[in-house]
């Protein structure tokens, strides 16, 4: 299938190549046409990558995933341009980081507000699903460096929309049903936003980018 | 031991009656020392159980247990009285939730700063540490409601104080050294208090606040 990645980060380039290598046609969308990494990455994911301007990609992909940086995601998404992207879903991997000053990095939205909310607000017409955004590109892509359950979450308004990404994170990365959590509306992408912080402290207690959380439900023990 | 709870709600009364039944000698406080709460508590834990003013439990306590809303517990720490706190262990289970607008509540501090640190900075010669503030106090005080391995989270910056909480947990409630991940220094509260909008989202989302979070590390699986 056409899928376009926006972005030329770590998140973008490990599910680009992923996704070119599953036998996909995938655009990476970046601000200039001619991007020096959307260059490199077409070079290394071989047949099946190409590049293109945010809006080429929007235009490309069945489905668009937002692995821009959080801070830029709003006018990215602008660059894709509207009537790219109605009607579509948008698979939103990102998190308003601020790192300007240092470490940690602060959320630029939180607590009353989202970047998955502010995406669906300013696209109304377009069905935005905020997933992927508590974990390493590597374990997105292969959620078996991780032994045993462990979850992803979900966040959006168009039930469709979500089915359709479970089944596509499937297909794509191995991703049972039961190890994605659908939380419900987009609000509820505030919770998996504002876990950030928390998601960089353990990564700096447990020594590295290479976990995720197994959420485990109590019984009715006695 | 001796031990002060401060706060008279589901926290403060599970925890108490928990350490009660253990044989401890816990005093609640509260603003008032006639809180009809805290008589009803005492009551109900029986021999052991005994209630104050924030200040009266401040001074019984070895260790002080902050079990009191997020919001009032800069001030029910100044009633608790600096003389009655420093140089003790303050255990701060609170998280400054803001119920106020119904639904979900929003945090009255975070990103860049957080109650734990709040409370440090206020209270320099206590030795504060974060911890429990993560799940509910049934299953604070019960880690086998959850099947298998589940953790928490502490954080704080006196080393000494950190080990003394991590054997306090184990003792009173059967928190074993492996499921309590010391986070660093108190500001790495910043994560576990931000973490509280995901855990009343996945309590909807489960339908129970009988849970609790595994963190998974991966291996160097190829």
């Amino acid at each position: 299938m056409k899928i376009a990645v926006l972005g030329t980060g770590i998140v973008g380039t490990t599910l680009g190549s992923k996704l070119v290598e599953a036998g996909n046609a995938v655009m990476m969308g970046s601000r200039s046409a001619n991007n020096p990494k959307a260059t490199d990455w077409v070079e290394s994911a071989g047949e099946g990558a190409s590049r293109g301007t945010f809006a080429d990609a929007a235009a490309f992909g069945e489905v668009v995933l937002n692995c821009t940086a959080g801070m830029a995601s709003l006018e990215a998404l602008e660059l894709a341009a509207r009537e790219n992207l109605d009607g579509k879903i948008l698979m939103d991997l990102a998190n308003p980081l601020d790192f300007s000053q240092g470490m940690p990095p602060t959320l630029t939205v939180c607590n009353t507000d989202s970047l998955g909310e502010q995406i669906q607000r300013a696209f109304p017409r377009v069905k935005v699903v905020k997933v992927l955004n508590t974990l390493n590109a590597a374990v997105m892509v292969r959620p078996d460096l991780v032994p045993g359950d462990h979850e992803i979450f979900m966040s959006g308004d168009d039930a469709g929309a979500k089915s359709r990404v479970m089944e596509l994170l499937g297909t794509w990365f191995g991703w049972k049903a039961r190890d994605v959590i659908d939380l419900g509306g987009i609000q509820t992408c505030r919770g998996t936003e504002m876990m950030l912080p928390m998601w960089i402290t353990l990564m700096g207690a447990l020594g590295t980018p290479t976990f995720n959380l197994h959420v485990v439900k109590g019984g009715g023990a006695a």
